[in-house]
Protein backbone atom coordinates (compact mmCIF):
# COMPACT_ATOMS: atom_id res chain seq x y z
CA UNK A 1 0.00 0.00 0.00
CA UNK A 2 1.05 3.16 -0.75
CA UNK A 3 2.49 5.65 2.01
CA UNK A 4 -0.67 8.27 2.10
CA UNK A 5 -0.10 11.84 1.96
CA UNK A 6 -0.74 14.30 4.46
CA UNK A 7 -1.57 17.92 4.43
CA UNK A 8 -0.49 20.01 7.57
CA UNK A 9 -1.89 23.04 8.32
CA UNK A 10 -3.07 25.53 11.41
CA UNK A 11 -3.77 28.66 12.37
CA UNK A 12 -1.60 29.46 15.06
CA UNK A 13 1.42 30.12 12.87
CA UNK A 14 4.30 27.53 11.60
CA UNK A 15 5.91 27.61 14.38
CA UNK A 16 3.49 27.01 17.00
CA UNK A 17 3.79 24.54 19.85
CA UNK A 18 0.52 22.70 18.60
CA UNK A 19 1.37 22.10 15.20
CA UNK A 20 4.94 20.83 15.64
CA UNK A 21 3.29 18.33 17.95
CA UNK A 22 1.05 17.29 15.17
CA UNK A 23 3.79 17.04 12.47
CA UNK A 24 5.91 14.54 15.03
CA UNK A 25 2.39 12.43 15.62
CA UNK A 26 1.60 12.72 11.67
CA UNK A 27 5.24 11.42 10.34
CA UNK A 28 4.38 8.02 11.92
CA UNK A 29 1.05 7.99 9.46
CA UNK A 30 2.57 8.88 5.32
CA UNK A 31 4.29 11.76 4.17
CA UNK A 32 3.72 14.95 5.51
CA UNK A 33 3.72 18.01 4.13
CA UNK A 34 3.46 21.22 5.94
CA UNK A 35 1.94 24.52 4.52
CA UNK A 36 1.34 26.91 7.05
CA UNK A 37 0.88 30.63 8.11
CA UNK A 38 4.04 32.48 8.56
CA UNK A 39 2.67 34.69 11.59
CA UNK A 40 -0.64 33.65 14.16
CA UNK A 41 -3.95 34.10 11.75
CA UNK A 42 -6.17 33.47 14.72
CA UNK A 43 -9.84 34.02 13.94
CA UNK A 44 -9.59 34.33 10.22
CA UNK A 45 -12.16 31.95 9.55
CA UNK A 46 -12.95 30.98 6.19
CA UNK A 47 -11.23 34.56 5.09
CA UNK A 48 -9.14 34.52 1.94
CA UNK A 49 -6.65 36.68 0.18
CA UNK A 50 -7.90 38.25 -2.83
CA UNK A 51 -6.44 41.37 -2.56
CA UNK A 52 -2.90 40.80 -2.17
CA UNK A 53 -0.01 38.83 -3.44
CA UNK A 54 0.38 35.46 -1.86
CA UNK A 55 4.21 34.34 -1.31
CA UNK A 56 5.22 30.49 0.56
CA UNK A 57 8.87 29.82 1.17
CA UNK A 58 10.16 25.89 1.80
CA UNK A 59 11.73 26.53 5.21
CA UNK A 60 12.75 24.29 7.86
CA UNK A 61 11.71 24.59 11.21
CA UNK A 62 12.57 21.40 12.98
CA UNK A 63 14.33 18.61 11.74
CA UNK A 64 11.99 15.17 10.48
CA UNK A 65 10.94 13.72 7.06
CA UNK A 66 8.41 16.05 6.93
CA UNK A 67 8.73 19.27 3.98
CA UNK A 68 7.89 22.39 5.36
CA UNK A 69 5.98 25.96 3.61
CA UNK A 70 5.80 28.75 5.15
CA UNK A 71 3.12 31.04 3.62
CA UNK A 72 1.95 34.80 4.22
CA UNK A 73 -1.46 33.88 3.61
CA UNK A 74 -4.83 32.56 5.95
CA UNK A 75 -4.92 28.91 6.75
CA UNK A 76 -7.56 28.59 3.74
CA UNK A 77 -4.92 30.26 1.46
CA UNK A 78 -2.44 27.83 2.71
CA UNK A 79 -4.56 24.79 1.78
CA UNK A 80 -5.57 26.37 -1.79
CA UNK A 81 -1.76 27.01 -2.06
CA UNK A 82 -1.11 23.70 -0.96
CA UNK A 83 -3.30 21.86 -3.22
CA UNK A 84 -2.64 23.87 -6.72
CA UNK A 85 0.82 24.68 -6.11
CA UNK A 86 2.62 22.89 -3.59
CA UNK A 87 1.76 18.80 -3.75
CA UNK A 88 2.10 16.83 -6.25
CA UNK A 89 -1.05 15.03 -5.59
CA UNK A 90 -4.73 15.11 -4.45
CA UNK A 91 -3.16 14.53 -0.17
CA UNK A 92 -5.35 11.39 1.61
CA UNK A 93 -5.81 13.66 4.72
CA UNK A 94 -5.55 17.23 5.70
CA UNK A 95 -4.87 17.96 9.71
CA UNK A 96 -5.44 21.37 10.90
CA UNK A 97 -4.10 22.18 14.62
CA UNK A 98 -3.59 21.14 17.14
CA UNK A 99 -4.93 25.09 17.88
CA UNK A 100 -4.03 26.33 20.71
CA UNK A 101 -7.71 27.39 22.49
CA UNK A 102 -11.15 25.93 21.75
CA UNK A 103 -12.66 25.40 18.73
CA UNK A 104 -16.08 23.79 20.12
CA UNK A 105 -19.48 25.37 19.22
CA UNK A 106 -19.87 28.82 18.07
CA UNK A 107 -16.25 28.73 18.16
CA UNK A 108 -16.30 27.02 14.40
CA UNK A 109 -17.17 29.98 12.20
CA UNK A 110 -14.35 31.74 13.64
CA UNK A 111 -12.15 29.64 13.74
CA UNK A 112 -9.03 29.98 10.78
CA UNK A 113 -7.67 25.94 12.08
CA UNK A 114 -11.06 25.00 11.38
CA UNK A 115 -11.52 27.44 8.06
CA UNK A 116 -8.24 25.14 6.64
CA UNK A 117 -10.26 21.77 7.25
CA UNK A 118 -13.34 22.98 5.54
CA UNK A 119 -11.56 24.10 2.51
CA UNK A 120 -10.04 20.61 2.35
CA UNK A 121 -13.34 19.22 2.65
CA UNK A 122 -14.61 21.03 0.14
CA UNK A 123 -12.68 19.42 -2.68
CA UNK A 124 -13.10 15.87 -1.28
CA UNK A 125 -10.21 15.67 1.11
CA UNK A 126 -11.04 13.77 4.91
CA UNK A 127 -10.46 16.87 7.06
CA UNK A 128 -9.55 16.82 10.68
CA UNK A 129 -9.00 19.91 12.99
CA UNK A 130 -7.54 19.42 16.20
CA UNK A 131 -8.03 21.80 19.22
CA UNK A 132 -6.80 21.71 22.67
CA UNK A 133 -8.63 24.04 25.77
CA UNK A 134 -5.99 25.59 26.44
CA UNK A 135 -4.45 28.72 25.81
CA UNK A 136 -0.71 28.67 27.63
CA UNK A 137 2.32 29.03 25.03
CA UNK A 138 3.49 25.65 27.69
CA UNK A 139 0.61 23.93 26.95
CA UNK A 140 0.49 20.11 27.52
CA UNK A 141 -0.34 18.13 24.52
CA UNK A 142 0.90 14.94 25.16
CA UNK A 143 -2.60 13.67 26.81
CA UNK A 144 -4.33 14.45 22.96
CA UNK A 145 -1.77 12.65 21.41
CA UNK A 146 -3.06 8.95 21.78
CA UNK A 147 -6.74 10.24 20.36
CA UNK A 148 -5.12 12.04 17.22
CA UNK A 149 -3.53 8.31 16.52
CA UNK A 150 -6.28 6.86 17.47
CA UNK A 151 -8.90 8.93 15.02
CA UNK A 152 -6.61 9.30 12.39
CA UNK A 153 -6.01 5.29 12.36
CA UNK A 154 -9.88 4.72 12.44
CA UNK A 155 -9.73 7.60 9.62
CA UNK A 156 -6.96 5.63 7.29
CA UNK A 157 -8.41 2.36 8.20
CA UNK A 158 -12.01 3.08 6.64
CA UNK A 159 -10.20 3.94 3.11
CA UNK A 160 -10.01 7.75 4.00
CA UNK A 161 -13.69 8.23 3.79
CA UNK A 162 -14.50 11.48 1.36
CA UNK A 163 -16.14 13.98 2.70
CA UNK A 164 -15.87 13.34 6.39
CA UNK A 165 -15.00 16.71 8.28
CA UNK A 166 -14.41 16.76 11.80
CA UNK A 167 -14.08 19.32 14.64
CA UNK A 168 -12.05 17.87 17.27
CA UNK A 169 -11.53 19.21 20.56
CA UNK A 170 -9.52 18.15 23.73
CA UNK A 171 -9.91 19.40 27.30
CA UNK A 172 -7.19 21.08 29.26
CA UNK A 173 -5.12 18.50 30.49
CA UNK A 174 -5.59 18.09 34.34
CA UNK A 175 -3.12 16.39 36.51
CA UNK A 176 -3.95 13.26 37.82
CA UNK A 177 -7.17 13.23 35.58
CA UNK A 178 -7.58 11.05 32.65
CA UNK A 179 -9.44 11.74 29.59
CA UNK A 180 -12.59 9.46 29.86
CA UNK A 181 -12.52 8.59 25.78
CA UNK A 182 -14.67 10.37 22.72
CA UNK A 183 -18.27 11.74 22.22
CA UNK A 184 -19.57 12.31 18.48
CA UNK A 185 -21.74 15.40 19.41
CA UNK A 186 -23.00 18.28 17.83
CA UNK A 187 -21.99 22.06 18.06
CA UNK A 188 -23.84 23.11 21.09
CA UNK A 189 -26.07 26.47 21.15
CA UNK A 190 -23.25 28.79 22.83
CA UNK A 191 -22.14 32.51 22.47
CA UNK A 192 -19.78 34.55 23.26
CA UNK A 193 -21.13 37.66 25.03
CA UNK A 194 -18.99 40.50 23.98
CA UNK A 195 -17.76 43.43 26.49
CA UNK A 196 -15.54 45.72 24.45
CA UNK A 197 -13.02 47.08 26.43
CA UNK A 198 -13.17 51.03 25.93
CA UNK A 199 -10.19 53.09 26.35
CA UNK A 200 -8.63 57.11 25.32
CA UNK A 201 -5.21 56.62 23.25
CA UNK A 202 -2.18 59.10 24.08
CA UNK A 203 -3.82 61.66 21.60
CA UNK A 204 -7.21 61.43 23.00
CA UNK A 205 -8.95 59.26 20.79
CA UNK A 206 -10.98 56.32 21.91
CA UNK A 207 -10.59 52.63 21.26
CA UNK A 208 -11.42 49.37 21.64
CA UNK A 209 -10.25 45.52 22.70
CA UNK A 210 -12.70 43.12 21.83
CA UNK A 211 -13.31 40.84 25.20
CA UNK A 212 -16.07 38.69 26.23
CA UNK A 213 -17.42 35.46 28.06
CA UNK A 214 -18.76 32.57 26.36
CA UNK A 215 -21.64 31.32 27.37
CA UNK A 216 -23.63 28.07 27.29
CA UNK A 217 -27.15 28.35 26.38
CA UNK A 218 -27.60 24.24 25.68
CA UNK A 219 -28.23 22.34 28.45
CA UNK A 220 -28.72 19.14 26.85
CA UNK A 221 -25.67 15.88 26.73
CA UNK A 222 -25.17 15.71 22.94
CA UNK A 223 -23.07 18.82 22.61
CA UNK A 224 -19.83 19.47 22.60
CA UNK A 225 -19.52 21.63 25.08
CA UNK A 226 -21.32 18.89 27.58
CA UNK A 227 -18.65 16.55 26.36
CA UNK A 228 -15.18 18.72 26.78
CA UNK A 229 -17.23 19.83 30.35
CA UNK A 230 -17.19 16.44 31.27
CA UNK A 231 -13.13 15.47 30.07
CA UNK A 232 -14.42 13.58 27.14
CA UNK A 233 -12.76 14.24 23.62
CA UNK A 234 -15.48 16.11 21.70
CA UNK A 235 -16.24 15.03 17.55
CA UNK A 236 -18.24 16.99 15.47
CA UNK A 237 -19.01 16.24 12.33
CA UNK A 238 -19.48 19.48 10.14
CA UNK A 239 -20.09 20.64 6.52
CA UNK A 240 -20.58 23.55 4.67
CA UNK A 241 -23.98 23.80 3.45
CA UNK A 242 -25.52 26.86 5.61
CA UNK A 243 -29.18 25.71 4.14
CA UNK A 244 -31.70 26.13 6.95
CA UNK A 245 -33.26 23.17 5.13
CA UNK A 246 -36.21 24.05 8.21
CA UNK A 247 -37.23 27.23 7.10
CA UNK A 248 -37.49 26.65 3.24
CA UNK A 249 -41.46 26.09 3.57
CA UNK A 250 -42.30 28.68 5.98
CA UNK A 251 -40.08 31.22 3.74
CA UNK A 252 -41.92 30.16 0.33
CA UNK A 253 -45.18 31.51 2.35
CA UNK A 254 -43.30 34.94 3.94
CA UNK A 255 -41.96 35.91 -0.08
CA UNK A 256 -43.69 34.34 -2.34
CA UNK A 257 -46.26 36.65 -4.49
CA UNK B 1 -45.93 51.80 16.01
CA UNK B 2 -42.32 52.39 17.09
CA UNK B 3 -39.93 53.03 13.90
CA UNK B 4 -37.92 49.87 13.52
CA UNK B 5 -34.27 50.37 14.26
CA UNK B 6 -32.21 49.53 11.05
CA UNK B 7 -28.14 48.34 11.14
CA UNK B 8 -26.61 49.04 7.68
CA UNK B 9 -22.87 46.94 7.72
CA UNK B 10 -20.98 45.73 4.27
CA UNK B 11 -17.70 44.68 3.37
CA UNK B 12 -16.87 46.33 0.37
CA UNK B 13 -16.40 49.54 2.28
CA UNK B 14 -18.74 52.16 3.96
CA UNK B 15 -18.06 54.32 0.42
CA UNK B 16 -18.82 51.29 -1.72
CA UNK B 17 -22.02 52.62 -4.22
CA UNK B 18 -23.53 48.88 -2.89
CA UNK B 19 -24.18 50.22 0.82
CA UNK B 20 -25.15 53.92 -0.37
CA UNK B 21 -28.02 52.40 -2.32
CA UNK B 22 -28.77 50.12 0.48
CA UNK B 23 -29.02 53.48 2.93
CA UNK B 24 -31.17 55.17 0.85
CA UNK B 25 -33.43 52.48 0.61
CA UNK B 26 -33.66 51.69 4.23
CA UNK B 27 -34.05 55.41 5.31
CA UNK B 28 -37.59 54.45 4.10
CA UNK B 29 -38.07 51.97 6.23
CA UNK B 30 -36.86 53.10 9.79
CA UNK B 31 -34.12 54.39 11.68
CA UNK B 32 -30.81 53.83 10.22
CA UNK B 33 -27.36 53.10 11.48
CA UNK B 34 -24.20 52.42 9.52
CA UNK B 35 -21.37 50.92 10.90
CA UNK B 36 -19.19 49.93 8.46
CA UNK B 37 -15.72 49.05 7.13
CA UNK B 38 -13.63 52.18 6.39
CA UNK B 39 -11.85 49.81 3.35
CA UNK B 40 -12.54 46.83 1.52
CA UNK B 41 -13.13 43.62 3.54
CA UNK B 42 -14.11 41.44 0.79
CA UNK B 43 -13.42 37.37 1.42
CA UNK B 44 -13.08 38.42 4.79
CA UNK B 45 -15.43 35.34 6.17
CA UNK B 46 -16.44 36.09 9.22
CA UNK B 47 -12.91 36.64 10.87
CA UNK B 48 -13.00 38.89 14.04
CA UNK B 49 -10.02 41.11 14.94
CA UNK B 50 -8.95 39.38 18.55
CA UNK B 51 -4.98 40.67 18.03
CA UNK B 52 -5.44 44.61 17.33
CA UNK B 53 -7.41 47.73 18.39
CA UNK B 54 -10.92 48.52 17.00
CA UNK B 55 -11.26 51.85 16.19
CA UNK B 56 -15.17 53.29 14.83
CA UNK B 57 -15.44 57.25 13.95
CA UNK B 58 -18.67 58.85 13.04
CA UNK B 59 -18.53 60.37 9.79
CA UNK B 60 -20.74 61.72 7.36
CA UNK B 61 -20.25 60.34 3.68
CA UNK B 62 -23.70 61.35 1.99
CA UNK B 63 -26.45 63.55 3.65
CA UNK B 64 -29.21 61.99 5.02
CA UNK B 65 -30.98 60.98 8.03
CA UNK B 66 -28.74 58.15 8.93
CA UNK B 67 -25.98 57.94 11.32
CA UNK B 68 -22.69 56.89 10.14
CA UNK B 69 -19.74 54.75 11.58
CA UNK B 70 -16.42 54.13 9.81
CA UNK B 71 -14.58 51.06 11.74
CA UNK B 72 -11.16 50.07 11.21
CA UNK B 73 -12.36 45.91 11.37
CA UNK B 74 -13.72 43.35 9.68
CA UNK B 75 -17.51 43.30 8.76
CA UNK B 76 -17.96 40.89 12.13
CA UNK B 77 -16.47 43.12 13.96
CA UNK B 78 -18.76 45.96 12.82
CA UNK B 79 -21.93 44.26 14.22
CA UNK B 80 -20.42 43.63 16.99
CA UNK B 81 -18.91 46.83 17.98
CA UNK B 82 -22.59 48.09 16.84
CA UNK B 83 -24.43 45.83 19.10
CA UNK B 84 -22.23 46.97 22.33
CA UNK B 85 -20.86 50.17 22.15
CA UNK B 86 -22.89 52.17 18.97
CA UNK B 87 -26.69 51.55 19.41
CA UNK B 88 -28.77 52.40 22.10
CA UNK B 89 -30.91 49.34 21.52
CA UNK B 90 -30.94 46.29 20.28
CA UNK B 91 -31.88 46.69 16.71
CA UNK B 92 -35.11 45.29 14.63
CA UNK B 93 -33.01 44.28 11.54
CA UNK B 94 -30.03 43.84 10.39
CA UNK B 95 -28.75 44.08 6.13
CA UNK B 96 -25.58 44.14 4.76
CA UNK B 97 -24.48 45.29 1.33
CA UNK B 98 -25.82 45.51 -1.27
CA UNK B 99 -22.25 43.43 -1.93
CA UNK B 100 -20.43 44.12 -5.84
CA UNK B 101 -20.34 40.09 -6.55
CA UNK B 102 -21.91 37.40 -6.00
CA UNK B 103 -22.33 35.70 -2.76
CA UNK B 104 -24.44 32.45 -4.15
CA UNK B 105 -23.59 28.68 -3.57
CA UNK B 106 -20.17 28.31 -1.93
CA UNK B 107 -19.24 31.77 -1.68
CA UNK B 108 -21.47 32.30 1.31
CA UNK B 109 -18.69 30.86 3.84
CA UNK B 110 -15.80 33.33 2.64
CA UNK B 111 -18.29 35.95 1.80
CA UNK B 112 -18.05 39.25 4.72
CA UNK B 113 -21.17 40.70 3.39
CA UNK B 114 -22.92 37.24 4.78
CA UNK B 115 -20.21 36.86 7.67
CA UNK B 116 -21.91 39.96 8.99
CA UNK B 117 -25.19 38.79 8.67
CA UNK B 118 -24.53 35.56 10.37
CA UNK B 119 -23.56 37.93 13.23
CA UNK B 120 -26.42 38.98 13.90
CA UNK B 121 -28.75 36.26 13.75
CA UNK B 122 -26.45 34.53 16.18
CA UNK B 123 -27.88 36.93 18.55
CA UNK B 124 -31.22 36.60 17.50
CA UNK B 125 -31.13 39.62 15.43
CA UNK B 126 -33.36 39.26 11.80
CA UNK B 127 -30.43 39.83 9.07
CA UNK B 128 -30.38 39.90 5.36
CA UNK B 129 -27.42 39.81 2.82
CA UNK B 130 -28.13 41.39 -0.23
CA UNK B 131 -25.32 40.88 -3.12
CA UNK B 132 -25.36 41.69 -6.94
CA UNK B 133 -23.71 39.36 -9.60
CA UNK B 134 -21.65 42.77 -11.15
CA UNK B 135 -18.38 43.41 -9.88
CA UNK B 136 -18.30 46.67 -11.72
CA UNK B 137 -17.60 50.06 -10.09
CA UNK B 138 -20.64 51.33 -11.94
CA UNK B 139 -23.02 48.40 -11.69
CA UNK B 140 -26.77 49.10 -11.56
CA UNK B 141 -28.53 48.55 -8.37
CA UNK B 142 -31.60 50.13 -9.67
CA UNK B 143 -33.35 47.08 -10.61
CA UNK B 144 -32.17 45.31 -7.25
CA UNK B 145 -34.30 48.00 -5.08
CA UNK B 146 -38.18 46.46 -6.02
CA UNK B 147 -37.33 43.26 -4.36
CA UNK B 148 -35.45 44.90 -1.59
CA UNK B 149 -38.07 46.81 -0.33
CA UNK B 150 -40.54 44.08 -1.27
CA UNK B 151 -38.27 41.50 0.85
CA UNK B 152 -37.97 43.97 3.62
CA UNK B 153 -41.43 44.68 3.90
CA UNK B 154 -42.21 41.32 3.91
CA UNK B 155 -39.78 40.62 6.72
CA UNK B 156 -41.06 44.04 9.02
CA UNK B 157 -44.51 42.34 8.09
CA UNK B 158 -44.11 39.74 9.69
CA UNK B 159 -42.97 41.47 13.33
CA UNK B 160 -39.26 40.43 12.60
CA UNK B 161 -39.38 36.79 13.25
CA UNK B 162 -36.14 35.79 15.27
CA UNK B 163 -33.98 33.40 13.34
CA UNK B 164 -34.34 34.81 10.44
CA UNK B 165 -30.93 34.77 7.76
CA UNK B 166 -31.33 35.50 4.64
CA UNK B 167 -28.86 34.99 1.38
CA UNK B 168 -30.19 37.39 -1.17
CA UNK B 169 -28.60 37.63 -4.28
CA UNK B 170 -29.57 39.55 -7.25
CA UNK B 171 -28.86 38.73 -11.14
CA UNK B 172 -26.94 41.73 -13.05
CA UNK B 173 -29.22 43.54 -14.56
CA UNK B 174 -29.96 43.07 -18.60
CA UNK B 175 -31.05 46.06 -21.06
CA UNK B 176 -34.73 44.89 -21.91
CA UNK B 177 -34.82 41.97 -19.50
CA UNK B 178 -36.71 42.21 -16.26
CA UNK B 179 -36.43 39.91 -13.12
CA UNK B 180 -38.80 37.32 -12.81
CA UNK B 181 -39.47 37.34 -9.11
CA UNK B 182 -37.92 35.76 -6.06
CA UNK B 183 -37.01 32.05 -5.84
CA UNK B 184 -36.27 30.31 -2.00
CA UNK B 185 -33.83 28.03 -2.61
CA UNK B 186 -30.76 25.99 -1.04
CA UNK B 187 -26.84 26.94 -1.65
CA UNK B 188 -26.06 25.03 -4.75
CA UNK B 189 -23.27 22.43 -4.79
CA UNK B 190 -20.71 24.49 -6.56
CA UNK B 191 -16.61 25.44 -6.22
CA UNK B 192 -13.65 27.71 -7.37
CA UNK B 193 -11.50 25.29 -9.15
CA UNK B 194 -8.47 28.10 -8.14
CA UNK B 195 -5.61 28.80 -11.36
CA UNK B 196 -3.13 30.61 -8.87
CA UNK B 197 -1.62 32.86 -11.60
CA UNK B 198 2.84 32.22 -10.26
CA UNK B 199 4.51 35.20 -10.83
CA UNK B 200 8.43 36.13 -10.51
CA UNK B 201 9.08 39.44 -8.59
CA UNK B 202 12.07 41.65 -9.87
CA UNK B 203 14.29 40.42 -7.17
CA UNK B 204 13.41 36.93 -8.98
CA UNK B 205 11.39 35.67 -6.16
CA UNK B 206 7.96 33.72 -6.69
CA UNK B 207 4.77 35.00 -5.63
CA UNK B 208 0.94 34.21 -7.01
CA UNK B 209 -2.21 35.71 -7.80
CA UNK B 210 -5.36 33.69 -6.38
CA UNK B 211 -8.23 33.11 -9.17
CA UNK B 212 -9.71 30.64 -10.36
CA UNK B 213 -13.48 29.70 -12.47
CA UNK B 214 -16.35 29.24 -10.68
CA UNK B 215 -18.07 25.39 -11.75
CA UNK B 216 -21.14 24.34 -10.79
CA UNK B 217 -21.38 20.66 -10.29
CA UNK B 218 -25.07 20.91 -9.21
CA UNK B 219 -27.87 20.33 -12.03
CA UNK B 220 -30.75 20.55 -9.93
CA UNK B 221 -33.60 23.64 -10.26
CA UNK B 222 -34.13 24.34 -6.62
CA UNK B 223 -30.44 25.60 -6.05
CA UNK B 224 -29.41 29.55 -6.03
CA UNK B 225 -27.61 28.88 -9.09
CA UNK B 226 -30.41 27.73 -11.27
CA UNK B 227 -32.32 30.71 -9.91
CA UNK B 228 -29.66 32.93 -10.47
CA UNK B 229 -29.21 31.78 -14.14
CA UNK B 230 -32.64 31.87 -14.81
CA UNK B 231 -32.87 35.42 -14.06
CA UNK B 232 -34.70 35.10 -10.63
CA UNK B 233 -33.51 36.95 -7.70
CA UNK B 234 -32.10 33.79 -5.29
CA UNK B 235 -32.81 33.63 -1.28
CA UNK B 236 -31.29 31.06 0.34
CA UNK B 237 -32.13 30.90 4.34
CA UNK B 238 -28.89 29.76 6.02
CA UNK B 239 -27.71 28.74 9.87
CA UNK B 240 -24.78 28.59 11.48
CA UNK B 241 -24.85 25.12 12.85
CA UNK B 242 -22.60 23.32 11.17
CA UNK B 243 -23.12 19.54 12.42
CA UNK B 244 -23.39 17.53 9.98
CA UNK B 245 -26.25 15.49 11.25
CA UNK B 246 -26.55 13.10 8.96
CA UNK B 247 -23.15 11.29 9.54
CA UNK B 248 -23.50 11.34 13.32
CA UNK B 249 -24.81 7.53 13.39
CA UNK B 250 -21.83 5.87 10.71
CA UNK B 251 -19.10 8.19 13.10
CA UNK B 252 -19.83 6.63 16.27
CA UNK B 253 -19.80 3.35 14.74
CA UNK B 254 -16.59 5.03 13.31
CA UNK B 255 -14.76 5.98 16.72
CA UNK B 256 -16.23 4.25 19.51
CA UNK B 257 -14.27 1.65 21.51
Amino acid sequence: MKKPLILVVNDDGIKAKGIRHLIKIMNDFGDVIVVAPNKPQSAMSHAISIEKVLRCDKVNINNGPQQEYSCNGTPADCVKLALNKILLRKPDLIVSGINHGSNSSINVIYSGTVGAAIEGALVGIPAIAFSLLDYSSDANFDESEYYIRKIVTNIIANQFENNICLNVNFPKSIKNKKLKGVKICRQANANWEEEFDERIDPKGNKYYWLTGNFVNYDKKTDTDEWALSNHYVSVVPINFDLTDYSSLNSLNLLLDE
